[in-house]
């Protein structure tokens, strides 16, 4: 078996480590007689694990006590749903930052659930082609909104917010799917967080949302039963039957990132060296060129391109067969990009600048 | 390793042939280098996986071409809303039967989101403590309703359907969670099925609809993205990121049904045996005794008490011991249930009866 590095935006690279915990147990978790995948979800072998899951995360991320863990599904186009349905239930407004197509996506949803008339848009990137974040002072939010949202990170465009946006009172709402436990975040400056898992958490399947207990106890009226976070809180997240395997495989991820790498502080060290060898690559390179200004460059998604499209094309083929997959940007930025998640190790990183440079050097 | 029987009514057990390929391929399918877990959702390879799992589906279950196979999430819980938000488009009318508890689940959300006044209760067991499936000849439908709603077996219950109510021209929608691929079912003659993946079929986290094409193409206004059925319809069940993973074992449950089993009808012919071998001892037993009607028996789930709650306590805990595990029965019923999905194999079902004529043998 020769395994490959994988720069796949998500579903994304998982530390090896995990795999080989997750096949050991796939036939007996912990002397059970079963796979997790056949547990029952009521039994308190399942129990402990997502209690164990919760308290992981609780602790790597230092999350408050008033704030609540939920493992739903859905991905983050259902929260797109879900944020609106439950949390705009007092001017029935809100403030949505434009910074990516799923933020676009969300305010979309935000619009179909609310009316367009609702929906203020208090900032955008979308003239620079979103190749940047826009400065704090440019927003313009809405005293009245029921909450702001934003897309903390831009998978697709490889922006990071530098800053997190004063929102006074309005709740601040972000997803962080492909940031989540890549560095610490204060969790109490958020209002509600969430995240897919299938990029630095675990498989496809899973979506984590991370709340103020006092922003899930409403909802629209009409809202569905399973989209409403007060059904889920008040249930443990086991109103149905959870995606169990993936929660399990989640708490494989949280026990490598706390025992094998340290906790996020060392995660986030590991995470900014990486990106650093990278982008100093691409600031240097004659051939390759980073899409993304300095002040907004992301640590997870890092986009680049030759100028050249046919060059593009020649790179990620070449990559794909010295074991460097997923390369191909995606249609909107073109050219290429690297995820850099945290379970893609420095060896990775390092394989990938010294083949840009062959690549460099033979195609200058 | 020691594996156990288990009777879990779901999440539940799977072939072992099927776990040990997953752990087998868990850190490279198929020469990829990567997990089924971490590849991109775009790309060839997973395109192959879910492209084999719908193929592998329609040929068992022969689904006719003008049905839609889709893979979501959220389990049958969220289906209790995507039904009436998608098919109450006409009249805003829906008929329920009330056969068991998700019967009844299904129906309070039709009642949330159609309104109290446009939800038409058409039959209902639940006088008899759900024990039987009401005559057909009992039923009142609505000649405008949009649909008729039923769970074909009724999983905490222990009952199904002995046949498919005529609904006429009105499409007739199903939950058959608890009974998909045990045996052969005629599809053309249901608008709507829909199962969640973990009894039959494979891990939590995946939802299968199988609906008329027709069906499928309108939603009430201000229905969210992701609950309606045309999203996923138009993107190939990748409007996001599905739950990757799942469909995967689920195609590795599906080879072992068409290789190993056989295919539907020989699924079916192994189901009866089981059933009727643990039917036939809780009729003859004088301790144990089957909780359901003759004609309304589900060949997946067998609930039997033996009228003294101390005793059934005892005989989980000791049945535990030995190795077969899960069998405490709902609250709702009490006293014992053995869930016989099509992965348990006919020794685990000899190896409970001897283990029941033992205990009765004890405690007579």
């Amino acid at each position: 078996m020769s395994r490959v590095y994988n720069f796949s935006a998500g579903p994304s690279t998982l530390p090896e480590l995990v795999l080989q915990r997750a096949a050991s147990e796939m036939l007996d978790y912990g002397g059970s007689g079963q796979s997790v995948m056949e547990m029952s979800h009521r039994s308190s072998a399942f129990q402990s694990i997502i209690d164990r899951c919760e308290a992981l995360l609780r602790e790597l991320m230092e999350i408050p006590e008033d704030y609540a863990v939920l493992f739903l599904q859905g991905g983050a186009s259902t929260q797109f749903a879900m944020v609106p349905l439950n949390l705009a239930v007092h001017s029935g407004k809100a403030d949505y930052i434009l910074t990516g197509q799923w933020a676009k996506k969300a305010a979309s949803e935000g619009k179909l659930l609310l009316g367009e008339e609702n929906v203020h848009i208090a900032g955008s990137s979308a003239e620079g082609n979103f190749s940047y974040i826009p400065e704090e002072q440019s927003l313009s939010f809405s005293p009245d909104a029921d909450y702001v949202h934003i897309c903390l990170n831009n998978t697709i465009y490889g922006t990071l917010y530098p800053y997190i946006p004063d929102t006074g009172n309005v709740p601040l709402v972000a997803d962080i799917s492909s940031m989540i436990l890549s560095q610490p975040l204060p969790v109490s400056r958020f209002g509600l967080l969430y995240a897919g898992a299938q990029k630095n958490m675990g498989p496809a399947g899973l979506t984590v949302v991370i709340g103020k207990k006092s922003l899930l106890e409403d909802a629209r009226p009409n809202t569905p039963t399973m989209l409403r976070y007060k059904t889920h809180l008040d249930a443990g997240s086991m109103y149905n039957t959870p995606p169990c395997y993936a929660i399990y495989i989640c708490m494989l991820v949280l026990e490598w990132l706390k025992n094998d790498i340290g906790g996020l502080k060392e995660m986030e060290k590991l995470n900014r060296e990486k990106a650093k060898l990278l982008y100093d690559f691409l600031d240097e390179s004659t051939l390759f060129k980073g899409t993304v200004e300095k002040d907004s460059r992301s640590l997870m998604n890092v986009p680049f391109v030759t100028g050249d499209k046919d060059l593009d094309s020649q790179f990620v083929k070449e990559a794909e067969k010295a074991g460097l997959v997923n390369l191909k940007g995606h249609r909107t930025v073109g050219g290429m990009r690297a995820s850099i998640y945290n379970a893609m190790p420095l060896t990775g990183v390092k394989a990938l600048i010294d083949f840009m440079k062959d690549f460099e050097a033979k195609n200058r």
